[in-house]
């Protein structure tokens, strides 16, 4: 495996602010960061991110992978961030024959964070067919109060959202960023950048909304299932359907909602019903 | 005010799809409509929207007045969505002359929806002053407790972003949509098919995070109050610093975080301490 030269350009997530409450009172409050980053491939300017800022390495290579901008990873060679000067330099042996191509169009979509896509956002043709992962609702229950002990940046400062890659009820990876996209971005870099092929994540939970590219950037990933504790959209499900993704919406505590199930998700852990129980 | 050609081309918010829930049992749920909507000005392809299709008209213009793609009113022709292939034309008589050179750069945003800014986000010379608009306590408070007869897709389906148009306590305008900024532009676009000088906004809100972009988004519709039930970002507040906008994040029940509210905001209705009633 050759080695790519990588910067390690993290930075704080949160940082305090003074704030009046309700009662008139002066507070100091956590808030996100959120930080400009200029990315260049071979020179070339390609777009600005807003992010955190907690592994830019890692998110801009995703970010590139997820927009197809990035090829093997041998001609990977080199990601260096500088935020003296906001700037991203990612240098590779080769870069694809379309790039032109897939620049001159944008979908701007409904995520988080990047919401964009270069290229036809439902033009998918590169996709691998995605194993019909089951899951079973005990094993469900236990990732998700596994999950509680992350989102640290969420708790003190808000306005972040959070992604987790899973294998079943065990947390391989969390990362928060101020866009949902730049979190579910740097996972994959930093899977790709580790061709880790052990521990792969079979499930991918999100804070946020299941709509269409989150939907296609998860089966980008390989990964056949979608937990988010937020709801769903037409495109989130009609992408899912084509892909074979098991969507678990709104899940929160014992709730959830799981879309495209039939025959992947076990229902061994049915809680007693309670009046009140239902939202 | 000369007559501009616009079509009407509004489709249902909400659709429904069955998903099984924590007890095995299939139920209807309704979930937000997302759609793909291609915008072209005088021809030339602009950008692919996701959106809910509540209001594309306004949308598309609205998009293009805050991205600056789009001059005087008195130069737009006409508006006309075609969902058959998804697509919305606008014609004008005049472009900017600096159409090459704001399409030529992307600024992906963290907000949610339209996550990209035409141009360097805040490279902002075009802004005029905003007036130091005063908020009361009691108004803020009003203002909520109205709002809450609003947001109708989303206690059904979920999974959309409200933003209002509002006069001190009065809601002049509400739309959501799956992007949250979709809903900041289509309330935009409507501001300015409307040309309405009387009840024109002074106030903001938003249910989503106050990140760079929405401070930058409302300040472009001369609105110096920005209120959110979300939180803030760091980009978010060195913005609203700088254009003078009184930020009032999470804006719940009857908690808030005032951020420079210097002079501006008048503590009238302080509620009674209760303990357990600070978050």
């Amino acid at each position: 495996m050759h080695a790519i030269s990588l910067s390690q350009a993290r930075l704080p997530a949160t940082l305090e602010i003074d704030v009046t409450d309700e009662y008139g009172q002066l507070r100091r409050q956590a808030i996100a960061a959120e930080r400009a980053l200029t990315l260049y491939l071979n020179k070339r300017e390609i777009v600005t991110l807003m992010t955190l800022g907690a592994d830019p390495e890692a998110l801009v290579v995703g970010y590139l992978r997820n927009q197809g901008l990035l090829g093997e990873r041998g001609d990977l060679q080199a990601v260096h961030v500088d935020w003296e000067v906001e700037a991203a330099a990612v240098v590779t042996r080769r870069l694809p024959e379309d790039l032109e191509a897939r620049l001159s169009q944008r979908t701007v979509t409904t995520g988080c964070g990047q919401g964009t896509v270069f290229g036809r956002l439902l033009e998918v043709t590169s996709l691998t067919a995605l194993p019909r992962t089951q899951l079973r609702q005990s094993v469900l229950y236990r990732m998700l109060d596994n999950l509680g002990a992350y989102n640290e940046t969420y708790r003190s400062a808000g306005a972040v959202h959070g992604c987790a890659l899973c294998r079943q009820d065990t947390v391989l990876d969390f990362v928060e960023d101020v866009g949902r996209h730049n979190a579910v971005d740097t996972l994959a870099g930093r899977q790709w950048l580790a061709q880790s092929d052990s521990d792969t994540a079979d499930v991918f939970y999100t804070t946020g909304r299941l709509t269409s590219e989150m939907v296609l950037k998860v089966a980008q990933m390989g990964i056949a299932v979608l937990v988010s504790r937020s709801g769903v959209t037409q495109k989130g499900v009609e992408l899912a359907q084509r892909f074979g993704v098991l969507l678990i919406a709104r899940a929160k505590g014992r709730h959830f909602q799981a879309i495209h199930a039939e025959g992947r998700l076990d229902l061994d852990a049915m809680p007693a019903r309670r009046p009140g129980d239902r939202r």
